[in-house]
């Protein structure tokens, strides 16, 4: 008890007057039109993660950016982060750098830490996080909307994170770019906002459980089926990604949505113009079976 | 993956409806004179407690009233429930369980869960849960407006926890009240509501870390001190019960306000009407030091 206190009072020192000292936070009113969004708990667990691979302001970055994903994946801004630890003795420097590194991070995409409870763990450090953001209503995107024939596209790179875990676990000599995807993943805020804003996109869902049990999710959510096209998702790829990897590897924070074919060129061009990147067609959604096609055969 | 996969699916045909597929909770708007409020991450780790003292039925009770406390220490009417959780393969049963009774529990007080993550563990059972409610603006309460010669007063039995524990504990005979108090302790919802709407009251904090420390976290987030009379606290407890298990005994999910002097005869008369038990006054708030005194002395 005297920790949770003493861990508090270091918080709200290094917050910028984002920790509240009640046991709850009070959020302002949105506009009429507007609704908040909260993401699930995020819980992290120390077996999930390795102290060499993750500094405290790696794993800051990372469970912070997870759940802005989330946030993103509803076509929603973030607004609000709620923490709360548990933390060995062992671990008392490792837990109040990362919160340290929670507090700046939050501080530098302008979001506020607004609540926080640390309790002494036996030997364990976990870690539960949850973003508030908010959208206006109609820009909130589901899971379950996907519509039959509506094109299945990827926003943002596959496999990037696995091939940085690879060089990390196997000290090769990796580009820099899988590194970062794996050590300090960015959600895909921007862009979740605006797909936000998309009449044509039907559904969202973030992938940072993977490719394919996402796309599973989203297709079942909706009561539809998906024609997953091999060869369209490895003309993505680089070409030291496989497709299984590009299936399989979390960690990527990006999203997958499904856009109503027939706005699909007009919208592809805005989103080129607006990131500077493609959106990757991988299939379309059908009434029918699941099927896994190359259309190269 | 498969896990949480399994897991949600059974909760969705456990709970009516409150369960989301997706990974963040949409919340619809409150009035605009309404605000929500959203308690901080509790957090159980299974050292915590023991499966004897606990069925996973009690350990649902315990922990959403916990939280419902916090809720109500705000002034504010509980809403909806979040909970995410780490299961140890080995406590599959237990943690199936502990879902279908937070559901059960929630439905019976007309909450919602309306969120929820569950992801295996190594060998721990970790459970963080969050309450969201709602007040309006006016009525909601904070631990730090507390102002000089407000009485302190406390809602609820004191040390009635501590006994249900140490009856269990020794394996005594006791009282089921105090075995009720430590295993199905309620969080004081309606009186938290109630109170929340007296002009009367300034500053309100629930208890459940223990009396003491609760009043001088108050305190001190006021800025102020207080004259805490020990003969007046023992005067409202027990025989059974000795000041210092009232001041260190946790878990009894009671209240702690600080009430306008000229207001206090009044008002505690109303809550005697409503409630058919007294406030509590055990000193009351100063600008000067920190005093502990027997009035009878």
């Amino acid at each position: 008890m005297i920790q949770e206190d003493k861990t508090i009072k270091a918080l709200q020192t290094t917050s910028a007057g984002g920790f509240i000292s009640d046991d709850a936070a009070v959020l302002p009113n949105v506009d009429v039109s507007n609704r908040y969004v909260i993401s699930k708990d995020l819980l992290v667990e120390n077996v999930l993660f390795r102290a060499t691979y993750f500094m405290p302001e790696d794993l800051a970055h990372k469970a912070l950016h997870v759940n802005l994903s989330v946030i993103a994946a509803m076509g929603a801004g973030p607004l609000y982060i709620l923490c709360g630890i548990f933390i060995p003795s062992n671990l008392q420097d490792y837990a109040h750098r990362f919160l340290n590194a929670l507090t700046a991070t939050c501080q530098n995409v302008g979001i506020a830490l607004i609540g926080g409870d640390t309790t002494t763990s036996k030997d364990r450090l976990f870690i539960s996080i949850k973003a508030i953001g908010t959208a206006p209503e109609s820009n909130i995107k589901y899971r379950n909307g996907a519509k039959a024939s509506d094109l299945i596209c990827v926003i943002g790179n596959l496999g990037f994170a696995h091939l940085g875990f690879l060089g990390l676990e196997q000290s090769l000599t990796t580009d820099v770019k899988y590194i970062n995807s794996f050590s300090l993943p960015e959600a895909k805020m921007k862009e979740g906002i605006w797909l936000g804003k998309q009449r044509a996109v039907n559904s969202m869902i973030d992938i940072s459980d993977g490719l394919y049990i996402s796309l599973k999710r989203l297709v079942s959510s909706a009561g539809k089926h998906a024609v997953l096209d091999i060869d369209l998702l490895q003309s993505h790829l680089n070409h030291d990604v496989s497709v299984q990897v590009a299936l399989e590897d979390g960690e990527n924070y990006g999203l997958l949505v499904t856009i109503h074919q027939g706005s699909f060129e007009e919208l592809s061009h805005k989103f080129m113009e607006s990131f500077g990147y493609d959106l990757k067609v991988i299939g379309y959604i059908n009434d029918g079976d699941w099927h896994i096609v190359r259309t190269k055969r």
